[in-house]
């Protein structure tokens, strides 16, 4: 068994803290990962107060992780002590059904098994994150990690990457498209980077004037202040896509009035209550509204080297393990431009 | 000027009563067609009673149209004199907007023209549907009508018709799909109609149980009680599409979480209050919802040669124009299988 230091919550209420733990020791198909450095996702917080229920304590959160493989199975063959390597949301899933089949996964019929808050297919233990110096996957729920990039801006893409790679490409976005990014943090920094990257005329929707500079730095083309009514009557019927990752309570209605004929609302925010959708605005232009969870590994893997060819990694501020409920807190007033990134060294 | 016959609303509560009025004489793109059927949909009923605002009286009611050209004017090409001919929900749009190129009207940038309650781009004047003994229409908005079927069944296609089959085909319906549609009414019993013949394996999902032999006969292969349950749950991740056709406000999450991975509800009916969507329920399958309205002239023509070919034609109730009112009454109730089509030659 492999000891390996982590920081914890114990319950919903008392601030995480220093917990030892040891894992597997790497079975024939597994990779041993010593992870350097860990993103500090907004569900990390959801699940340590145990928000959307059923939270299993002590957790040890953390799903945006990357490291240097120590250590493989007999069997692996993808992965070699040295490498670099990355885990993301989930570690397992059922493997057999379409969706598996299919690289999607996330999608999985069983249910997919979460890198924390989760437990083991086949022994029921819990599953503990990447807020620890140590992890055992099984190579196939692993991915590689290019040493182009700066390996603290990787780690967020295994999470707040993919989320918008994954239904920028489904949708097709690229170039002569016209997209609009609602919410400018994590998720939606990320999102300008790839649809600007994808070739189209991206605009910042967002309803902080304060953040127009840094959108425009991130590559949005255009900003616009959707508090304004003026603005919002200017902007019907001219986006291809939307990209929605806001997870705060808001109207789909006026946005949905500013996709073109054929034009879709992606979401990847989740509002604490439902959202109330007009069917008139969606069949007046034949517009849609489409959820996208994370994504496969297979496309996982592709966004990763996609990053690495365009160099493309997440804007990130490094932290000491210590001053992570600090991070918590500074999150929750959206102070943090735009990832949180444990150096998981500073819990050694 | 042409003399003709008509049942209008002269306000929004009084019942409809005879009316007569002149068509102008058909210039050198217009069709002159004697009306022998007109659908009677239930938008007819909330513009007549004012309930979407905006009605102009007096109103002829009237978008499902089938009848025969008796004079063309000198530049038309598609149609002469003794030809069956058809007219849907709009009588022009702007025409050179990207949606009236690529044969959307429906979604003119401008507005297209409805064939009633709308008033005519060039001159400001009301336009009158199809309650009525003659139309004139420019050809670009007239529809061939094969003599193969019942005229009074293919009356209902303009609308209830074209309004499923377009979204239909849009997503891609076909072998291999499992389709529920929701709500067995003009539309519904269409919906049921076009899915199997494109090969889905379709299911009625319906709150009636005494529609289960109807549905069946239509063409559906499965029918399921949406009030039970049990049924709701065991329906859970299993079709491809539903077609939704309900205009009561109902809660759209228990239906979308009735569709697999991938899955697609479509919107045609508008229920008066908008409804609750959870982000939750679309994200976790990458589900969507789209809206759709009628469809385009070339798609309805489309449709229209379809039906012709595979014998498909609307379930109509033919009615006396003096019954009008009394089938008002009698499609709030829901008492209609499926459709009334007025016979317009009860209007000499």
């Amino acid at each position: 068994m492999i000891p390996t230091k982590a920081y914890a919550a114990q319950d919903a209420v008392t601030p995480l803290g220093p917990f030892n733990f040891e894992r597997r020791d790497p079975g024939p198909h597994d990779v041993q990962i010593e992870i350097l450095y860990c993103g500090v996702c907004h569900s990390d917080i959801h699940q340590v107060r145990d928000e959307w229920g059923g939270s299993i304590y002590p957790m040890v959160p953390g799903h945006e992780i990357v490291g240097r493989v120590t250590n493989v199975g007999a069997h692996v063959k993808k992965f070699k002590a040295g490498d670099l390597a990355g885990v993301g949301c989930f570690i397992d899933s059922c493997r057999v059904c379409s969706n598996c089949e299919a690289g999607l996964e996330q999608y999985c019929d069983k249910g997919m098994t979460g890198t924390y808050n989760s437990r083991e297919r086949e022994t029921g233990a819990p599953t503990y994150g990447g807020y620890s110096t140590q992890i055992v996957v099984d190579e196939k729920y692993t991915l590689k990690i290019s040493d182009k990039l700066s390996l603290a801006g990787v780690a967020p893409l295994l999470c707040a990457g993919i989320t918008t790679y994954s239904p920028l490409r489904h949708v097709g976005v690229g170039k002569g498209h016209k997209v609009g990014v609602m919410g400018l943090g994590g998720l939606g920094h990320m999102a300008v980077k790839f649809a600007a990257s994808f070739g189209a005329e991206v605009t910042m929707l967002s309803t902080s004037p304060s953040k127009e500079a840094d959108a425009k730095k991130l590559g949005a083309h255009h900003f616009a202040l959707t508090t304004d009514k003026a603005t919002v009557k200017k902007l019907q019927n001219s986006f291809d896509f939307i990209l929605n990752t806001v997870s705060a309570q808001h109207e789909y209605g006026p946005f949905l009035d500013m996709l073109r004929t054929n034009g879709t609302m992606i979401v990847v925010g989740i509002p604490p209550k439902p959202s109330e959708v007009p069917a008139f605005n969606l069949i007046m232009k034949r517009r849609s509204i489409i959820g996208s969870l994370i994504g496969g590994i297979p496309e996982t893997q592709e966004m990763l080297d996609y990053c690495a060819d365009n160099n493309i990694v997440s804007d990130v501020e490094v932290i000491d393990i210590k001053n992570i409920n600090e991070s918590y807190e500074r999150m929750l007033k959206g102070d943090v431009r735009y990832r949180f990134v444990i150096d998981t060294t500073t819990l050694k």
